[in-house]
């Protein structure tokens, strides 16, 4: 039984984590924090949690978190995780990022993409990217994880394999992306009103959005060569999903069954990957932490369109949290995960 | 470990039953049968469950789900359990039975709410309306258990302690109600499809919804009176939910204290139900069992409205079904059940 | 030709009044006012007018305002109008307060209701109450025009004619109210946003509502006696749209004849009241200035459930406004309102 | 004055032309005609016409139609327009056809992807492709036009201007376009319930949707060679709107001032196109009859974004059909389509 931390509790994402540690057998909830609800019950900014998880709201302070806490969960803004995370603490403790601070490995990319300096960048080469299907060896024995993008995870996912079997063109790759409103966070701005994002689409971030880079570092360390990407997530009326929809030209002579089985070779025995014959709806991966993924080729173009869907809170954020923190901590890699979605 | 069948497992409340049993640790699935989609995987049909539930769908014949089985869930449009239940079939197996045949006690009052014909009246007597917060004792010994309605379900929890206790008139009593589209269904109707719903609310079944003489059974019997009460159900675009607001006029003399004794009294030890301080939401038991009940005094009209929140596949369809499965053979009345809604 | 001033113009009902008085043949906007926005224009603030109100917003100051215009609409938070109308600018301009501040005749109920003091008093008295249906010739002469709010617009229309023609008990009357969310405002609050709302029901100001004491005012003045009434709100996923489910007692030996009759005597010659056979649905009436009425006996509880349909930015805020000032300026009522709803 | 005809009056595409049509200065309608709904009013269907259009619905048959119009409008399931409408039809009156029977030039393209023998051939090369921003000229002496489907209109505006002043290449073209749920129309399927679609977006069509060649046809002619695109269509909780978001490789050189002026060259006197420096929101254009158009430059990757947005069922459907209507017969080409978006 270890203690967990949550800093940043009330966020979607501190919820969902909550939600899952809170379910989980080999967990005690030893701190929850909120900068804004400090004070309050868990239950009274979630009242959906009133007689299972009805703690108080602490201060923010990653040392008493720490002190009380054998893994601390950080689902904060950027800029924040980096200001607080020091190395005495992850000499003794685990401490698992969901914001963006760690995630790329060069400083002056961070640095370009962020518009602001990096707080700690000699932590960055001791932070693993904790994205199991690719790094999982390590994440066994990080103490300070980087817990992936929503809309990161669910592209690479989607893409890694094509790159790692050398099955499409370096250039050229699309990512066109959809998320739920979730992934806004929960914050009071004008633009997440009801009204505003109901019954309407669009795009944001066009050309600018700071998960490109992610993207590209990470599927550039799957093909060992640069690859630039180009990005669109657009904000769809719904509350929790992503779907990834990718564009890759074909290398010559590239099959559908080379890509059956770049595939297969890459998740058969993941525990979170289906690679499904049906299209991916992010229904269909609500409240787990599945990444459902399909590709077709179009023969017209000589292109293959693969898809991908997550729950941008699940697989997105907290469901890969506690995945890794099961990896790390010797866990079963799916406990507290085990979820299916209805209708 | 017990086998259980679902007959009509591919609608809505169909498909939450096999949600929850399949994760249920005393429960095997054993027959899984569907009109429409016989031949198919349940997955087909409803690809979340890929690599959870890709049973085949079967034949929806109660006699081979019953030589089978040692329940059978019955989710079928009325009319159609009491041509198929027989006393052969309850003198061994446990059939709990989601829809309407053998709510009403009282076979005229079905006949002329249902303008048709019982099928089996004499199979009225012995079944028992599966409600376990009143009648619990008698669900553990039932062989035919009538499951009862979404609204109703949620409109008699959130009234009963006040006729119960004799705290209000029995006159007067109005219920207005309003459901999420799952309750009409998964059937092709143009009423159904998103741009006739989304946007938009609508009272129907005006001074005629038949689950109206269910409610009154219901509470005529805590009263020992007759209640007649005035019954709106409104459809709302949303997925899944019903919230019930209940208006009745208070009994001279009481107060506040004595509506939450009642309250108290009636509901302090049932696992499923919230007694809260906050008005409920909807959203607060999505995806639970629970029944979130509040209260408020108008004291300017000597009146009281309490409101009552279900998620109507949940405790107002599959959820209570199974807490009546585990209350007749003897599990843990929260076993499978022990949800918790996130955001 | 007469110029318009509308003060709060890029809240919800204040867009939905540019909207339509840019479309009217005999009003040219003179002066749009934003205490947000000001400097920007009002295309800005909302990109659809794009190349169609392009104006800049200016500063909230009704006497410039004024100074410019022959009618000033107030799109304002309550407890604003009140501190702003002057005796001078009613003697030459028309004041048309959406707002609640001059709706309550009585200063004490506006006082206790709103827990503030009312800033002007002694304008009550001279305040017109712009529902037109029952006040037209008043608002012909009028100078300070209290604009409805949408609860009580539909509910007051929903119910009068039932007191009008004394059918229905004064006592026992509820109001079973359910709005779309722009009835909240775009203010930017955690309760308003996408995630808060969408997926969800709830009743909120239970008991309590602002909107009560003025339905029990135009009730009271249709019956003759005092009326008190339960009104509950409800919020509903959806942008646009109240529906008001209301329910009273039948005085004895009325028929649904009578009933008929009476909607007949208030309602046949007027422009913007259906009665209709269909049950009222809030999509049948949207971005129109309707109120869609209907109702049904329920012969078991001798009582009658009416319902009525708005847009509650059209006939419960906007579109009243602006068949206000038809009615005040002698316009042909409908100038700019004739519009009809699609899917 | 003219007459209109509307054959297929109760479908989406159907209503909204019977709403437009109905508010037109210059046009009576008179024929509706509904398969489905024949002997009924307009408004027992579509109940919100109440008192505005309450005509009965007639068979749907062209020549009657005809006999007593000078326009006919069929919104009829492709292979259907083709079978019906004759030479001596088109002698006489206009035909707009807003389904894909006549779209395509090449008869062989038009079977090849629709699997399906055209019947009518012969009236393929007098079909105008009815997109007045590119066929403007044509259309004025038409009397058979093809009005464009909703995907297409919006991606062949939006990207048109790059491929008629040769700004990109004509090879690695992608259209991921994301479409509201009217433009699945209004049959009663089980993909298009409220519950299938509400809270899930969703690919469909991946590499074989039919409007793919549409978008080449009107490409290829624009830029005088052939174009291949890759076109993705996505279903969007939302009732109305299209996002079209257009990749394409700018050819060396380019800057974003050459597109800035090939956008203004093609569209500075469109009435119904805007160039805007907002990322375009379906919400923006909502209602009307606009092409809002925007663009990036993504230099990482020297590729340009152009994203279009339209409502499906006014440019995309029955406002483009109105629209062709007025140049056919010589209106202003925006009567009755200069309506504003709201809220």
């Amino acid at each position: 039984m270890i203690k967990a931390a949550v800093i940043g509790a009330t966020g979607y994402a501190g919820c969902e984590l909550v939600n899952i540690l809170s379910s989980h057998k080999d967990v005690k909830l030893s701190y929850l924090a909120s900068h804004s609800y400090q004070g309050k019950r868990f239950s009274d900014v979630y009242p959906s949690f009133y007689r299972k998880v009805d703690s108080l709201l602490m201060e923010d302070d990653i040392e008493k978190a720490a002190s009380v806490s054998d893994v601390i969960f950080l689902a904060l803004p950027h800029g924040l995780a980096s200001k607080v995370v020091t190395r005495d603490i992850l000499r003794e403790k685990v401490v698992i990022d969901l914001g963006a601070d760690f995630r790329l490995k060069k400083r002056d990319v961070y640095e370009s993409w962020y518009k602001s300096e990096h707080h700690s960048p000699d932590l960055l080469k001791e932070a693993v990217y904790g994205l199991p299907e690719i790094h999982r060896d390590e994440i066994k024995n990080a103490h300070l994880i980087a817990n992936p993008g929503c809309y990161t995870t669910c592209s690479i996912l989607t893409l890694y394999p094509l790159l790692k079997h050398e099955l499409v063109e370096t250039d050229g790759i699309i990512v066109d992306a959809k998320s739920g409103v979730s992934g806004a966070g929960r914050s009071e701005k004008t633009a997440n009103l009801f009204c505003e994002v109901n019954e309407s689409v669009k795009a944001y971030g066009v050309a600018g959005h700071r998960h490109t880079p992610e993207i590209e570092q990470e599927l550039s360390f799957a093909s060992g060569s640069d690859v630039v990407i180009s990005f669109t997530p657009h904000l769809i009326p719904m509350q929790r999903g992503i779907l990834s929809t990718c564009y890759a030209s074909l290398k010559k002579g590239v099959s559908k069954d080379d890509v059956d089985k770049a595939y297969i070779s890459c998740y058969a025995s993941e525990p979170f990957i289906r690679i499904t014959d049906y299209i991916p709806e992010t229904r269909y991966v609500r409240g787990t932490n599945f990444c459902d993924i399909s590709f077709r080729i179009d023969e017209r173009a000589n292109r293959i369109i693969s898809i991908g869907a997550i729950d941008n809170l699940m697989k997105g954020a907290a469901g890969q949290a506690v995945e890794n923190m099961n990896i790390a901590f010797g866990f079963d890699e799916t406990e507290a995960l085990d979820r299916k979605a209805g209708i």
